[in-house]
């Protein structure tokens, strides 16, 4: 049976985005994804709450089935209009904040988007630093300044390692360089002169052959590089290296470059700036 | 007063991003940061959990005061265990689900980690394609194929572009490019030649000279193209040229990327996949 059409508005005076990403952790929780979903940022004053409202209402009267409506809002104002809607309100500082503040024994303040703003400007300078600095270690472009890495990638091409190391910087102001594993490297089974010194920074990336293939056939239809027999030697030798140099490694094969960034953070023990 | 020293757990059976980022909300609305942060992901076995419950038990010792714990942990068995640590412990599926089954009319299923995890291989797909546009096109080093941007950033050297892009990129999968403003493109007061056809789809950024001025004399110490002169005359034209071609632009001197991107995909009305 078909679900009743419905929205599931995410209501924020900021960005909105943890409450995004609370919503989607919960919608996952249901087979049949339930609704159609709008999100609704930087409602900050009455007049955007009643705009809110209205296409609130409005979805009330369209659909076959209530609005669901989360919202993070903090003022206490906005609040209590939001609660007046035609639809299931989930407040998501109501439902914590209490309890909360009791166990910690700290009452709460009422300050709005202090999680996704600048916040402690060093912590917001450093993921910015963090991010040019995966720039400009990509793909072994750089060697002077290695030593300032956290970490370093190694794979093959296309193995992944970029939009690891961008992850890293921009969420953790993880300072990621990477270094692409060659040829060069294989034939003589070690690694690329520059990273002996970072041996305890390194950290392996690889990935499935056919996966490969079809990676790099996007990139290079027909080519060598991207042939498969090519794809499934090169992956054999990064993955002898790796353990004949006892790297840590993981397959992203079927892994999210989040899954890959928290595992690694977690392996090589770096510490997160945030 | 200082506070009681007391360790906050934030505890997943997967990457655990979502429940540090609302942690993160939540802990914002109090002023005094209340609690030394310890996250546990990929807790995903018995074992594991029984680890955790010992980190947990010797934080109540240790500390001045109770643990508190946040869990995402989505298995049964593994969620009562939990129950029995000694700590405050709130459970964000115990606190949502009921209600928000009842409410959708949908009963929960159990399914571990979909929310960070690959989910959809073809959304998972769009996020890396787009974090290589980015790359590929970032300022202005590609003309060709500019018009298969979603948008495209444009403003002065160092005001903010690229890791708006990425951040697009990574987290939404919008094909963001980006392009500098140069002394040349002042000059004539126009925009550069290649953006002619896409002006639908510029946003500018714009940033306070001084700030400017700081993050240059970073890169490039005591040069013509960090001083101070140069970055107010630099940014007053781009923001001349902003109004005069009326394109639509951002201040992000004391903004994240979190909130430009969220702040531009609305303005632009870009769609994000995700």
């Amino acid at each position: 049976m078909a679900n009743p059409a419905r929205t599931l508005f995410i209501l924020s005076d900021h960005t909105g985005i943890t409450l995004e990403h609370l919503v989607k952790t919960l919608i996952s929780q249901f087979d049949d994804m339930c609704c159609e979903r709008m999100v609704l940022p930087f409602l900050d004053s009455p007049e955007k709450i009643e705009a809110a409202l209205r296409e609130i209402d409005a979805a009330a009267r369209e659909d076959d089935a209530p609005p669901v409506v989360f919202s993070s809002i903090v003022d206490d104002v906005l609040r209590s209009r939001l609660q007046q809607a035609d639809a299931e309100v989930f407040d998501i500082f109501d439902t914590f904040l209490p309890r909360l503040s009791a166990a910690i024994g700290v009452p709460s303040s009422g300050h709005v988007g202090l999680s996704h703003g600048i916040g402690d400007p060093n912590h917001y300078d450093r993921r910015v630093d963090a991010v040019n600095f995966a720039l400009n270690f990509d793909d072994g472009s750089r060697l002077r300044g290695l030593d300032e890495a956290d970490l370093i990638l190694i794979g093959v091409s296309r193995s992944g390692k970029t939009p690891t190391c961008l992850y890293l910087a921009m969420q953790y102001a993880v300072r990621a360089a990477n270094f692409p594993l060659t040829e060069d490297d294989f034939l003589h089974g070690r690694l690329p002169d520059a990273l002996h010194a970072h041996r305890e920074r390194l950290f392996g990336l690889t990935i499935a052959p056919d996966r490969l293939h079809r990676i790099r056939e996007e990139r290079r239809p027909g080519s060598g590089y991207a042939s498969l027999a090519q794809c499934r030697t090169e992956v054999s030798a990064a993955e002898d290296l790796f353990r004949d140099k006892t790297i840590p490694f993981l397959d992203s094969t079927a892994v999210s470059i989040e899954e890959l960034a928290i595992e690694i953070m977690q392996r090589v023990g770096v510490e997160r700036y945030y």
